[in-house]
C-alpha cells in the first residue's frame, strides 16, 4: 500500500513512523501547506506541497490526513475523500454526523472509502463502547480521560493575561472509577468523574491570584470541575511536563439474566506515553482496512464500526484463526 | 429475527433470556436431543425435537447452537449451518481452523452464514488482541483469567477417587498483571501467571492427603501450577461455591515511536457474575450480526474477526454516528 501523509505535526510525524515501520506498506511522501522546501522530515521522507497530491493521484493508495478538527478536517477530508482513500482522526464528537455526510458524499462521487475519525476516541474508545453495549443491552457506559495532557485545555489557559505557558493534566476520579465498578450504576456530574492540574508559568510581574481566579472559573473549559493550579519556572515546565501522555477507561457495567440478576463489568484501559504517536499508529492500521474495502469495491464515508477487524491486521485469516482467534 | 436454541444447557438459557429481552428478536422455540415432553422452559417458549428443526427452516432466521466444543460442536454446526444462519462458541483454540473450514463448506453450499467461536474467549477477547496488536505491532499480548470457575478443572477433580464434588477457582497472580502494566515484556511460565484454588468435598472415608497429592500433581490441569486444595462440607460448596462467576483480562504492551521510544499498554477486563449468561449475550449480538451479513447475500464461515461492529448492535447507524462514536 502507498501512503501519503497530508499534515506534518505530532500526527504526521507518528504517522511517518508507523508506516515506515510496517512492512505492507511504502511512504510515498508527505504533503504540507507550507512551503515544501522549509520542510524536513524525521525520515528522509520527500515533502511535496499540497497541491501537488491530486496529480500524484496514480501514486498513492491512502492518504492519511493529519490536520486540525477544528478548522481543516472539515474541507479538507471531503476535498480529499472524492480522489483517494483517505483516513482521517475527526474528533468533534457533536459535528460528526455532519462531517460523515460530506464525507460520504464525495468519497461515493470518487468510489474511495474514507473512515473518519479514527484514533482512540472517536476511535478505539468507541470499539469498547459499542461491543459493550452489544454484549450488555442493559446497563450504563461510562468514559474516563486521564491521566494525560489536554491540549484544549493547555490552550486555554495560556489565552488568559499574564500566563506565558501552561500545561493541563485531566485526572480521573479514582473513587468514581470504584462505584462504577461496583456495579452501582451512578450518575456522575462532571466534578464527579474528573479533575483538572495545571501547571502554569505566570510572566514576569503578573497576579498570579487573579490568574488562578480566572482558571478555575473559565466557563466549560475549567469552572465545572475541582481544578488544581501550580505556578512553575519554564524550565519545571520543559523538563517535567513536555510529554505528552495521554489514556483513559470505557467502562460498562451491565446486567444479564431473566431477573436482571447477574452483575457484569467490561472496563477498556489505554495508558499512552504520546497520545499523538498511538492516535498515528490507529491511523495507519485503519488505512490498511480503507484500502482492503476499497480493492473489494465498497466506497462511501466508514467508521471504525463498519471496519471488520480482521481488516485492520496485518496477518492472514489462517494465521488469525490459528493464532489469534 | 426469528432465533431457534439448539441445546438447553446453561448457556442455551442464557440465549433464551437475552433474546426474550431482545426487542428485535423472537424465540421461536428450543430444540433438544431429550424427549421434548421432558423439558420445560424457563419462559415457557415451547420445546421441540431436534429433528424438527429441519422441517421448521422457514420459520427460523438463525439459530444459536448451544451445545459443547468437545463432541457436540464439530458435526452439529457443519450439519445445521448448510440449512440456516448459525451461531456457536466453539472454544477448543487448537480445532478452530478444522471446526471453521467444516463450517465454512457447509454454509457456502447452503448460502447461509455461520459465526463460530463467539463468546468470550474466544470471542471479545480475541477482539481485544487483535485491535490491540493492530495499533501496537510492535509488542506482547498476555491473556489472564479469572478469578472465575473452570468448569473443566472441576470436573478434572471430580473425576479422583474419593472426591464427592468440588469446585476450582483459576486465579490470575496480581504480580504478574504488574509486571506487564510496567512495560516489562516478561516472558511467563504457566505458574508465573495463574494458580488454582480448589474447593473439594470428600467422600466418607476418603483419604484427604492422597486426593489432595492427587489433584496438585495431576499433568497439564494442576501440575504445571501453584495449586491450593481446600476441604470443604458439600453444604459449603453448596453455598459459596455454587455460582460461575469468571472473567480476565488482555494486556498488550507496546511501543510507538521510530526508535519505538513510547511505552503503552492497553488493558481489556471483564468481570462477570455469571460466566455463560455472558456468553449467551454475545451469542444473540452475533445472531443479529449473521443475520444482517447473510441478508446482505454473504455466505460461509465467519468469526467476530469478520464481522463490522455495527452489526452486533440494535442501533441504527444515525444513532451510533451521533452518540456511540
Amino acid at each position: 500500500m502507498r501512503i501519503g501523509i497530508a499534515g506534518y505535526g505530532n500526527i504526521g510525524r507518528g504517522v511517518e513512523a508507523a508506516v515506515t515501520q510496517a512492512a505492507d506498506m511504502e511512504l510515498v511522501g508527505v504533503f504540507t501547506r507550507r512551503d515544501p522546501a522549509s520542510l524536513e522530515t524525521v525520515t528522509g521522507a520527500p515533502v511535496y506541497g499540497y497541491d501537488e497530491m491530486t496529480e500524484m493521484r496514480e501514486d498513492i493508495d491512502v492518504v492519511i490526513i493529519c490536520a486540525g478538527s477544528a478548522t481543516d478536517l472539515p474541507w479538507m477530508t471531503p476535498e480529499l475523500a472524492g480522489i483517494f482513500n483517505t483516513i482521517d482522526s475527526f474528533d468533534n464528537h457533536a459535528k460528526i454526523p455532519e462531517h460523515f455526510a460530506n464525507v460520504d458524499k464525495a468519497a461515493k462521487a470518487g468510489g474511495k472509502v474514507g473512515i473518519i475519525s479514527c484514533g482512540w476516541d472517536p476511535g478505539y474508545f468507541s470499539l469498547a463502547r459499542i461491543y459493550a453495549e452489544a454484549a450488555l443491552p442493559e446497563g450504563n457506559s461510562y468514559t474516563f480521560w486521564g491521566r494525560g495532557v489536554s491540549q484544549g485545555h493547555s490552550d486555554a489557559i495560556r489565552r488568559i493575561e499574564g500566563v506565558a505557558d501552561a500545561r493541563q493534566y485531566t485526572v480521573p476520579v479514582e473513587a468514581a472509577l470504584e462505584r462504577v465498578r461496583s456495579g452501582e450504576n451512578p450518575v456522575f456530574t462532571a466534578r464527579d468523574m474528573h479533575l483538572r492540574d495545571c501547571y502554569v508559568v505566570a510572566e514576569e510581574g503578573a497576579d498570579k491570584a487573579a490568574i488562578e481566579e480566572d482558571i478555575k472559573t473559565m466557563p466549560n473549559y475549567f469552572e465545572p470541575y475541582d481544578t488544581k493550579v501550580s505556578f512553575v519556572t519554564q524550565e519545571e515546565l520543559n523538563s517535567e511536563h513536555s510529554g505528552l501522555p495521554h489514556g483513559g477507561r470505557v467502562l460498562r457495567s451491565g446486567c444479564t439474566g431473566l431477573d436482571y440478576e447477574f452483575n457484569n463489568t467490561i472496563e477498556y484501559t489505554l495508558n499512552l506515553d504520546s497520545n499523538p504517536f498511538f492516535t498515528a499508529s490507529i491511523l495507519v492500521a485503519a488505512a490498511r482496512a480503507a484500502y482492503r474495502m476499497n480493492s473489494e469495491g465498497q466506497s462511501g464515508a466508514k467508521t471504525l464500526f463498519d471496519v471488520p477487524p480482521a481488516y485492520l491486521s496485518t496477518q492472514p485469516s489462517e494465521e488469525l484463526l490459528a493464532h489469534m482467534l
